[in-house]
């Protein structure tokens, strides 16, 4: 059976050096995230979300999530460790204090959801929808709105839930024709049905409040005609309390490779024939901005679901590895077996694993914390300069981190031989429950053409430019540091095979036809997300060798762990660039 | 619901340009083999196993291979497409014309094997199975044991298993302790359980042959005390019927990640007391190499199974393309949305798909071959220097296939989507196939160590030296023919890498510690194996390209697929010249 320990040194080490903390917690509304603090509610969240969330991960896929008399029952045990969730307070943690939050910053909040997410993915994904809807009311809800619905769902009281997709409208919104039509008395009736609606129905909360793309009569086509609005299971009445219940009907639920234990629901709206009752959200027409404000933490969520699984994943297969005896060490005098984890093959799977692992929270820390300096910054610069990077790394964020999960999840069964694949051992749930990360929110290639098309030509080029030299400034000091070995050279080739690619895109977008640069738009992100990764872990690899504690055993681990991915896994990246620049001829030429 | 046709296009042409099909048949014994026969003889495999397996692929699936009073019950449909394939002759189709098979050369066999992989499977096992035990009688097998049982089992009449693994004993044999105990009359009693037992038993057919690997009393401990025995689920009378029930109990089934059709057992030996009869094959502690007999074929068998799944999530992912219509295509005036397949990165993923297909498919040819040379060639000197390389590509074919076949069943999920991700879609059920085929017959861990260990030093290097040369000595014909772009500049410097990380391990293997070389061996296998297979590539992609009909369209999409290959995904490798080259320092220091 597998356990979960968060990894609390590392990712202490890694909000300090990487999140940027310190500053994050002078910055304006955040003074009472102090290190220290932080530093003790991070033990208490990592026991609550290993002793309380993490043991219902493989229930949750046994028995999963069904539908009875239209209504979703929950595996055993959710419902209670939910309400010990909301009750703790862990749900509210970095959202705002007006609304009953902990307000603390997201940097700190998301290694909160980090620990939850790695406990349990499936369970996960509740608190990440309600906090979506939780950032839709705070930017665009009505005084009304907000007072109604704000409370109940920042405590997790509540739960909100994302309904966009329809069957002919997947990745392609502008294809909805779920109709909401305006009543007299200003609310709306809603009609249509949608699909792959996460947590749609469950019985942890009383009451749950869909956000629901839809069209109004008059609407223009494409996704400019969209408006978003509030669609309640259980309509409040006027002391606020779950009243009448809505015209709202879980028609199925799906039947999925993995994350068993959330339930993945198609949702017909007005089936009974009046209408499901809505409240429009923000303006009419508004839907598709109030949705990116969802989206964007959504994104960043998701991607730390690689991490999660990764990181899952990895610590099962390390304590298999240590306790599986099979085969003699080679080229040792004793005829003794040993632990799987002594065979050098074992140990660069592991290691493997857990560079990723520390990369990908590097990365994840990184972006939440210039989120929080995107909002809070003093100066209109350093917001300025802090949103850019944000909108740079979240597509970096959600694609690589959920392809490297992916990878990690299947490292993770290998690494158990035979009994990874059989399912009671639980690494195969890991593999299973990681393949929808790369998909959801924006599959990982609408991620790559986000970041083709929308990131790289932002201030014609510049905000890119700029990571680059940023990068690129910080070679002569991590070269002076002699414990990172080859680690500046191969950062160094690294970063200029990025420059290099960046150009020739930035190049092709103009010169080109568009879909010579879209051609090469995946490999650019892989490439792009794990230079920054090995940016990240070289300046990590620094702090850790030139503290005052370097010959600590976690400092020579990190340092030894850095040098792995700096000089084993980032050279890998210069072979994407031939694939990024070849165009799309051969894409053409091709019978697929 | 996932069709699939053989590709025979490229079946008959790889067959022909990589396979050399006309230079095996003319091969002593094979001369029947004559092309034209054999394009006939996959017409009607093709229908067999497009029409009659596949459609079982997904029943298989759902309802798995049960455990019911003590015996395994099938799915629904494969006791009767079993005695279908018996009754045409496809089992036998490739083995000795003197037992009853067909007697074609491998280099044919492997396409019907290869069929039927694709088309199911999970199925597809129980043949391979036997084959192997066919393999094993025939070269050990005394004279009553081959009348016995090869007739039976070369028309697939009667099935054959491997019972290697013990809980304690998985990649380590040695470690086995299952007993096998002599009686006056020459036979022996076997007592012991084994796991992981493929098809340990089933409805299909009235008897099961089992070859068991077992330790008599007074053998040496390790690899060197194991002796293998032959131990029917039912005993043949003096007629060879099956007669008295053996002493085997199926315990249980093993509840899988996928392949649930295959039911893996866990079978108990001489549960009842007196012991189950065998009779030993071959000496008393030969049973290592008996079991090396099984496995050469065993392992290509499985490498097959990574094209097998390959190709099936392609033409899956590539008819959801087709049909899904979703988005516009970028850049153009039409705002008129078009199939998925028009977007580029769609088009990446499922010609990536294509290439590493048509790439594996020329690396299983060619060893298949080889393999026939090895056996059939006239003199010496080429038998010698076929089965020299047909030690080589082993190891690569199994690790290399069955690695890239998990990887292309994860991008047939990508390209369906949020569809991909439900299980009714099917092509989660590739994903979850896929996974077993890096662990069995050899984990790819274990395929590494031996290409590093064993194949790679032979003749002090020379063979591995002698395949480098040969691709080297094609250059220069490759970069003469126009249409292949930029292949043979990808080529030289994927063919350096190669010579480079060659020489430097077995420069490593005497002058560094073993776990040196250990540490780079899994990225030195995917190094070697992705050469050779762009090697494959540019000789198939000549041979279209200056064919007499090189205008055809299958030519022309011969040569853009190659050169996809060739210069979007082998420049890759070169990336993994650093890592292979690292040594052991770095997993050594890291706290894994």
């Amino acid at each position: 059976m597998s356990e979960y320990q968060p990894p609390l040194e590392d990712i202490n080490f890694t909000l300090h050096h990487i999140g940027r903390l310190e500053d994050v917690s002078k910055l304006n509304g955040f003074q009472h995230a102090d290190p220290a603090t932080v530093s003790g509610l991070l033990e208490e969240a990592a026991r609550f979300f290993s002793e309380v969330i993490a043991p219902l991960n493989r229930v949750g896929d046994e028995q999963g999530s069904v539908l009875t008399d239209d209504r979703v029952k929950t595996p055993d045990g959710f419902k209670e460790a939910y309400a010990k969730y909301v009750e703790a307070g862990w749900h509210g943690a970095h959202l705002p204090e007006e609304w009953g939050g902990g307000g603390l910053p997201y940097t700190v909040g998301i290694v909160v959801q980090e620990m939850f997410k790695t406990a349990n993915m499936a369970f996960s994904l509740c608190p990440m929808l309600t906090q979506g809807a939780v950032d839709a009311l705070v930017m665009h809800g009505g005084d009304e709105q907000k007072s109604t619905y704000l409370g109940r769902l920042v405590t997790g009281e509540w739960t909100g839930t994302m309904n966009l997709t329809e069957p002919q409208a997947g990745s392609d919104l502008g294809a909805l024709r779920t109709k909401a039509v305006k009543q007299d008395d200003g609310t709306y009736r809603l009609f249509g049905t949608k699909i792959f609606i996460t947590w749609g129905d469950h019985d942890l909360t009383e009451n749950v409040v869909h956000l629901v793309l839809a069209r109004t009569p008059d609407a223009p086509a494409g996704t400019r005609g969209i408006s978003m609005f509030i669609v309640p299971k259980f309509v409040p009445d006027a002391a606020g309390n779950p009243g009448e219940e809505n015209d709202i009907k879980i028609v199925s639920l799906e039947h999925k490779l993995g994350i068993h234990a959330s339930p993945t629901a198609v949702v017909s709206f007005g089936d009974g024939g009046e209408g499901a009752v809505g409240y429009l959200l923000g303006g009419e027409q508004e839907g598709m901005r109030n949705m990116f404000t969802m989206m964007n933490a959504a994104r960043i969520g998701v991607g730390l679901e690689g991490l999660a699984i990764g990181e899952r994943a990895y610590q099962q297969a390390a304590a298999y590895a240590r306790e599986r005896v099979q085969g003699r060490k080679t080229g040792a005098d004793s005829s003794e077996d040993v632990a799987i984890i002594e065979h050098p093959d074992v140990r660069r799977m592991l290691l493997t694993m857990k560079a990723y692992n520390q990369a990908m929270r590097a990365l994840l820390y990184l972006t939440a914390s210039e989120s929080d300096f995107a909002d809070h910054a003093e100066s209109d610069e350093e917001r300025k300069r802090a949103s850019e990077r944000v909108a740079v790394l979240t597509p970096l964020v959600k694609a690589w981190c959920t392809d490297v999960g992916v990878e990690l999840a299947s490292l993770g069964i290998q690494v158990h031989g035979g009994m990874g694949y059989v399912e009671e051992t639980g690494a195969a749930q890991h593999f299973r429950d990681s393949r929808i990360a790369p998909i959801y929110e924006g599959t990982n290639g609408i991620q790559a053409i986000d970041l083709l098309t929308r990131k790289l030509p932002m201030e014609d080029g510049a905000v890119v430019r700029d990571m680059i030299e940023e990068m690129r400034g910080s070679l002569d000091d991590i070269r002076s540091v002699e414990e990172l070995g080859g680690f500046a050279d191969e950062l160094e080739s690294a970063v200029s095979g990025l420059a290099d690619t960046s150009e020739w895109l930035l190049n092709a977008l103009s010169t080109r036809t568009i879909d010579d640069a879209l051609a090469g738009a995946s490999p650019y992100l892989r490439q792009f997300a794990t230079v920054v990764a090995g940016w990240l872990m070289a300046r990590a690899a620094m702090a850790a060798a030139q503290g005052s504690d370097a010959d600590s055993e976690f400092n020579l681990d990190k340092v030894a762990t850095a040098r792995f991915f700096g000089e084993h896994l980032l050279p890998q990246v210069n072979g994407l660039i031939p694939t990024i620049k070849a165009g799309n001829d051969l894409l053409e030429q091709a019978r697929i």
